[in-house]
């Protein structure tokens, strides 16, 4: 048993389902196909808007597209010093982008602040051409810590770089998660709140594989067609990305495996919240808990095989540190994370 | 009814089996998973030595990473000019390679010969700081053309190359359609004959996204691992490359699917050399046929609403160009493509 | 006594006294120093229109930028098989361009033809994701043969790739040699005929290192000051560029130091022409000579100990190739090539 | 008057001269020059062991080549947040490297100490391929706070990435400024200490515009002469490089100047310190004093007319931060700057 992480879980049944049934005949190649169109429609529908859909692979390629469509190798990507694209990428986006610097920056619980920003930015000289141009915030919702952005703090960091004219990238591997903790649309929390790119996830939420970049102003998604090309996230038989997410999109079904995720998620959390040894390290407002373990604790977890992330405490508010022997667990929950599993976690930690 | 590409088709069943057999529980992410582990072993059977495996998602990916591993960026890769590589990948040779030179060269049939090779060398000084320094050659079997390389041919490249050390790649997104027709063992058309690297294609023989970049020598893939992640080609869910290779690869699968392919295509090929008004562009050795076509049956095609793509003549044989108003035509056979279709395509090209 | 490059000669007396003048007092560093302010000017009298100019180190790193400014990393550049920038500059153009490609294509005394161009553009769809797409022409004036284009083969060259939309770039390492053969004006072989950008040459020419793009269209050099610097090539202590071509073009200095180069090539081209057992490979129409050398020959220049390459013979009119024993001598002047070297030259040949 | 910077100086006399003499006549090109190949002996002997030197023109040049050597794409470069390689190179490195990424580390007086490297290096797993793989650390000497690193010190950063198989680099834009303080041997400040690569300072010392990289281990540098080249960093007439470095090096004249400009800032720190308004921001080590300067005294300098950059103060003590309306003020001394000027500067901040 263990909870290390959303990506060890399979797919969902009506996700592969919905490939299986996609696999009959033959199909136009390179996103041409049935699937892939229809997905795209129902994207600007839940979006309330046009959008521009680029179907990929991996959520590293969503984000390094992404990016590389709206930041100059010589531009700067304001990013959370534990975003995903800085600890968990390889470098993509540096290689994507052709070098573009990633401005690592600190904030409790994985989330940035407007006064965060606004200083990175004091630092950057906009037009001197000695220094790397602030061109693009980067938000991860839910971020890596568990928490979420409100449409009022995505507004608020928007306007915190909107004179500095940033595009504002949302990496969204878990926004379903959020979306269904925040009970907003998904207009609301992304263009209506000054996001412009949109990494949305479908691997971690219950695809195989499949991510989306998307953009809500399709003039910047112009060079992206080339783009996904040459990086190799472009599949001839299409229908692979298309099948999932019409799976996953249909009857709302993707927001219906987040909550189940979230569900499981707030089980933990409201039980350590209650009292015991351990405590939560931050809010669990999505399908993560990170709980600050005592000695005692870890043992328990050891003893009764339960596996989890050591994690970072870099996130942790500075006026509540680790104290002598304390850890950072990390325990995620999926759309296929079983109750009884959460109840044996839950009683590991109580002892 | 169209024959535009064997990637039109869906997968194999077996595979699309497999796939959902192995979507079931929990499983290590990024490779680590059973299904990847086992294929990486059925591998190294079926080229009977130790291998370094590498899945990925597509063969864009698969020759672009393979050529980053053994070529610096000021290197140059000598390929043929009509090779995926340098037609169909948007640049992603010179993306992944951090701008490596591929160095186009002509040859009937899409072939290369140690002649052209050999030539193209002698432009190229070894050791010149002024140049790109040559350091692989790369060939594709079956070539765009349809055509095959013989393990003796293979051998008389590598040799032509090997005074000046270049490392041999092979594009095997057909490998599968060459291998059958040679009838020799994997090993005999690759290490033994000299090549260091094979994509190894899967898609387009009947996976629905897969690729392997095969290193001969595992030390050449010591980076690998680097640059697949920060490639946005290293799968969370692992299991999805894994389990279709294990489908593809068990009980000759892949061999069987490409046979069927071949065997739809020889038919029309052998139709064609019996006389009419077609004729093969060049020697049909795989799964593709190559036919000029002159105006009339150009027109019975279409009245027939039989679809095929329109082909460079540039690899037509010096003695026998295009006459006014004949076009090269391709069609392509997959393991999906049934005999009634190939019928009624011999049926339109006779009239 | 060699004739290997006009790059072994040191600056002209009067670049160097330029530079050791300015060498007084602080200056505003990073360009905005007085010499170079008045060189920016400078350019913009002898193009007889606004230009956006940026001064660099070398020719390599003049086109590299140049490229990179009007070229996608997609993108493709039609070229010259034996221009500087596929022989001679180490990759630097698909370094700085992030992967562009280069299309070589023949053409006899390496110049380029319409024909050549749009056959080339036969083979590239445009807007087409899976190919690289045409963006840039570049050639080379005088090219690497010291062969010359009128401003009606430029403009020829350019309205060939007009409706492809593509810029035209001039890779003027020896733009003088090939300006005052001409006798046109400066914009009448540029942007008056089609040219986008310019390379303008100032090392080979009688500057010590100093070279300048120029853009016809200030718009399109909106990001060189970040691409220029951050490649390195922008200097703290600017004026010992601006320097440089004050000396270089005060009192038309460029086009004297140019005119003395082609005389002394003139005159030894002129002799070979009235007979013996060398010949012209092709016309000499600026500063470099290139001779077919018999046997003969080549052993009487190896006694008289005078140096020269060895030049490629692929530029050599399809109806003269080389017989057994030729080879192809090249032989360049500069503004300090002395005439009684010529002479000794002369008369070495003649034997 | 101003105090800008040590670029906004002409050469010294003696290095224009060394430039001079050496534009005579012809020489080989591309660093085979004889001044070139002398200099290269020189800077074996003062480094007390065998190098590989590659002189370029730009400090920029000069560190982004120097790391690119030694880090991979997906390699972690670790350095002081204030470094040039950070704040002034418009992402040099990143594009040099292909997308290496800069950890930016904080420190007092720009100085990063073995603590913080340590803390650096524990959020990066080392050889877990979801990560960039930390490779280098490198530090400025005298850095940008006008401080200076010890042996001591050096040895000590050394050790702290000595288990983590780090490559230490050197920033030595002002190299000379730190040699003359610390009155120690070149060779116990560099390889002594555990330095593997140098970026040796011309330009500001009292160059035109020339920079050595130097590598303590020949072996790391077999690939620098493509880099180079096809960075565009590789002169033709290479004596423009060498025979700066030549008049530099000769009878110990470059360090002749920086103790001269050591000398200037010592004189105007010394007059700080013994009281009044301004405070010292950091101890002057080099030819760099950063005051703190109250808003009167800011008044007096702007009404002298004498400029200095208003500097960040990230890299002030912690527990001496500014107070209200104080800014830190960067005076850099040249081996030009007059006494008389320096006295000038201390009457106006005197009041």
């Amino acid at each position: 048993m263990d909870f290390f992480s959303d990506n060890t879980a399979a797919a969902s049944p009506r996700v592969m389902a919905a490939l299986a049934a996609a696999n009959a005949g033959a199909a136009a190649p390179y996103g041409k196909d049935d699937w892939t169109q229809r997905v795209e429609e129902r994207f600007a529908a839940i979006f309330e808007r046009e959008v521009a859909v680029f179907l990929v692979l991996t959520g590293t390629a969503a984000n390094a597209l992404a990016l590389a469509s709206i930041v100059k190798p010589w531009g700067a990507v304001l990013t959370h010093e534990e975003a995903h694209v800085v600890e968990d990428e390889c470098g993509a986006p540096e290689f994507f982008t052709n070098g573009a610097k990633l401005v690592d920056l600190p904030g409790t619980g994985a989330k940035l602040t407007p006064e965060a920003v606004t200083k990175a930015l004091s630092h950057l000289r906009a037009g001197d051409f000695h220094q790397v141009q602030a061109q693009v915030l980067t938000i991860t919702q839910a971020t890596e810590c568990g928490t979420i952005y409100t449409p009022a703090e995505v507004r608020a960091l928007k306007e915190a770089v909107t004179p500095r004219g940033l595009k504002l990238h949302m990496d969204g591997a878990r926004f379903a998660n959020a979306l269904v903790t925040l009970g907003c649309t998904p207009a609301e929390i992304t263009w209506k709140a000054g996001v412009d790119v949109l990494s949305f996830g479908g691997t971690k939420n219950g695809a195989l594989a499949a991510e989306a970049v998307i953009f809500f102003d399709p003039a910047e998604a112009e060079e992206m067609k080339w783009r996904r090309k040459r990086a190799g996230q472009t599949l001839s038989k299409g229908r692979v990305l298309g099948a999932q997410f019409e799976g996953l999109l249909a009857h709302d079904h993707w927001l219906d495996l987040a909550r189940h995720a979230n569900t499981r998620a707030k089980r933990l959390a409201d039980s350590v919240a209650q009292g015991g040894e351990a405590r939560l390290a931050w809010p669990c407002q999505a399908n993560e808990v990170f709980l600050v373990l005592p000695p005692a604790v870890q043992e328990r977890l050891k003893t009764a095989g339960i596996g989890y992330y050591d994690w970072s405490a870099r996130s942790l508010p500075p006026e509540a540190p680790l104290k002598e022997g304390e850890v950072v667990g990390r325990f995620v929950m999926s759309f296929a994370t079983e109750a009884e599993h959460v109840e044996a976690l839950i009683a590991a930690i109580a002892g």
